[in-house]
């Protein structure tokens, strides 16, 4: 689809109030714009699991994030390029993020190798080898028609040594640069345009020094927007939290920040409150599969024999449909009876709180009492 | 819910048209007309898998069918009864009609046995012991609300002997006797009222005697409809229609008639040709479930590798959403990847394709055009 627009529109990101540390914005891209603090739902596969399009952008998302991974062993990029591209495969028109792929890289497929050219692995589908070079992970990306694409990083499992951090965080700024370059390159072929934005990835494990030789690097760079990457891998919140702490002043501004595969709720509170701008889980979707409501009263465990009978909706003030006109007592029975409309409620459910959780956030941030706000949520969700 | 209405409406068949055999009508109920021929989508566990009601109402159903045995060991008839009735408790205003659950404690309990007094059995899920008797299967139906409710009968496997066809059939008929009692008594104590309708069903395998027999024996009892039972069950098409064509002549032409657990479109289209009005059948979602969809050119797998790179849609004149707006090339990435929505876009499509199928049935008949119209979308259903 790409091939036949000639939108002059850029990318860029505007800084709209800051209260502490937290931020409200606005990200502009040629598919629309993206209000931060922003949740964006994780396509996998080309489909947030459970949803139809149509819910998950009647649910306030702006953006959604697929996995280049997955995409590429299947059904290949190649493939959907000449389908259109991804948004039209999956229908979705507004923007969508690809991550590099490095990280399912390591979680998921059987073996893998990473040397400075590339990392080469087997398929966890059917074991079939495949390399991933910066170049290839751009192209793939291009391929896709992501709007905003991830440089490939190398992600190592915590705890790490000193010397292996900085090993693998040196690896991917200068893979940071090939993606870049390889970007650019891009462009000239015709694969992709200006308005279309490749992130940076700061890595260095839990490594102040190495946090911030990294970020300062990738600011050098002037790339048009920065990740924190290698967290939420096991290390705990608290210690997540002072990573960031160490990582967000050495990053611009003026660029969106973006804090990946995090989190929960209150994961997602004390981000913003240090300054993140992006997130994505895959948490709203998979704990609604296993029978998890997230709600401003907490988590509600439907599985529990105490919904059986109460004929009262999850949440009646809710905006989504499935909060406010099913009774736990049916969702109950769903999750109990193993049934599919019991998953996918529950994933809308979640889907739309994550949604009005930031929301809730954006507004605090422009009132000014982003603080108080966290606080008192926080009590809130800590009750049941 | 039943309790506090004081609706006067009560249940009727009004027969508009008649083409050869086939009929066009309408049954009024209290809580609204089915047009007939109709099909019920199958909401075993009070949800027809895969949908939301939204979903099933908009595809053009007037009444779902839900399971009593299901219900029966989960969530239980007393629960759903408090919960406000199975219309409530689903989201699904429209009739409902609830089978007396004989055939499942046939197909699906591990150990049961037969008296004259009722069905014994363990349920499927917990080896629990329960009990089925005419009377308690109608008062799990009303507690449940049901707006349509059939006679507790005994389905045996086919072959069978004439005369152990023969015996179960006469208890059957015992059994319609009792569940005729059963639901007047619950009408006498508040638990039911005259608008509910309760059918009888016609038995004797595939011995024509037994099922005269058993039809004139019912239709003495002068109840609102009559199903035909006990076909389906591995027969053969030619056997059941032949069935069918010496059971029918037998019912009255005032009343609804009902052929249980059928069936694929091109045994709807021999049914009507013979008679029938009414439908129930788990193929259009578990095809769905499965990968296979339902269209006006006949079967369409979505796992065959031929979908992998078309860009049309199933059915670009479908009044269904999902088999017009989806590619085929998407459907298949969905299916091969084990995808939820896959499964929901399906079961959505068969859904509504079985809808639309009814309807161009009853245009067909108004016009006078039936025996045309059945050769013509047989043959169209054939050429893929």
């Amino acid at each position: 689809m790409l091939d036949h627009t000639t939108r002059s529109e850029d990318f860029g990101y505007t800084l709209l109030a800051q209260d502490g540390a937290a931020r409200l914005g606005t990200i502009r891209t040629p598919r629309g714009d993206i209000r931060t603090p922003a949740f964006m739902p994780v396509g996998t596969v080309a489909t947030v699991k459970g949803l139809y399009p149509e819910q998950v952008k009647d649910a306030g998302a702006d953006i959604l994030l697929a996995n280049t991974y997955h995409l590429m062993l299947r059904p290949t990029a190649e493939r959907v390029h000449t389908l259109g591209g991804l948004h039209k495969f999956m229908r979705w028109d507004g923007p969508i993020l690809t991550d590099s792929g490095g990280f399912q890289v390591m979680s998921l497929s059987k073996i893998r190798k990473v040397t400075e050219e590339a990392a080469t692995f087997q398929s966890h589908l059917d074991g079939s080898r495949h390399q991933l070079s910066p170049e290839r992970s751009i192209e793939i990306q291009c391929l896709l028609g992501a709007d905003i694409q991830m440089q490939l990083d190398e992600c190592i499992e915590l705890p790490a040594s000193h010397a292996e951090t900085a090993r693998a965080m040196e690896l991917s700024l200068r893979w940071a640069e090939r993606s870049r370059a390889a970007f650019e390159a891009n462009v000239e072929r015709g694969l992709a345009r200006r308005g279309q934005a490749l992130f940076g990835i700061v890595q260095g494990g839990v490594e102040p020094d190495l946090r911030r030789r990294s970020a300062e690097t990738l600011v050098g760079m002037d790339l048009p927007g920065y990740a924190v990457g290698g967290l939420a891998v096991g290390e705990g919140q608290e210690v997540m939290l002072r990573t960031l702490e160490a990582t967000v002043p050495f990053l611009p501004a003026t660029k969106p920040r973006y804090l990946m595969g995090v989190g929960t709720p209150d994961d997602l509170i004390a981000a913003v409150a240090r300054g993140i701008d992006m997130f994505d889980c895959v948490l709203p979707t998979r704990n609604g599969r296993h029978g998890l409501a997230f709600t401003w009263e907490g988590r509600v465990n439907l599985r529990n024999a105490k919904h059986a009978d109460d004929p009262a909706p999850l949440d009646p003030s809710s905006t989504c449909p499935a909060a406010r006109d099913y009774s736990r007592a049916y969702l109950h029975h769903l999750v109990k009876s193993g049934e599919l409309l019991g998953g996918m409620l529950l994933s809308w459910i979640n889907t739309a709180f994550y949604q009005e959780l930031m929301a809730a956030m954006r507004e605090a941030i422009r009132e000014g009492r982003f603080a108080t706000w966290a606080d008192e949520t926080r009590v809130r969700m800590a009750r049941s």
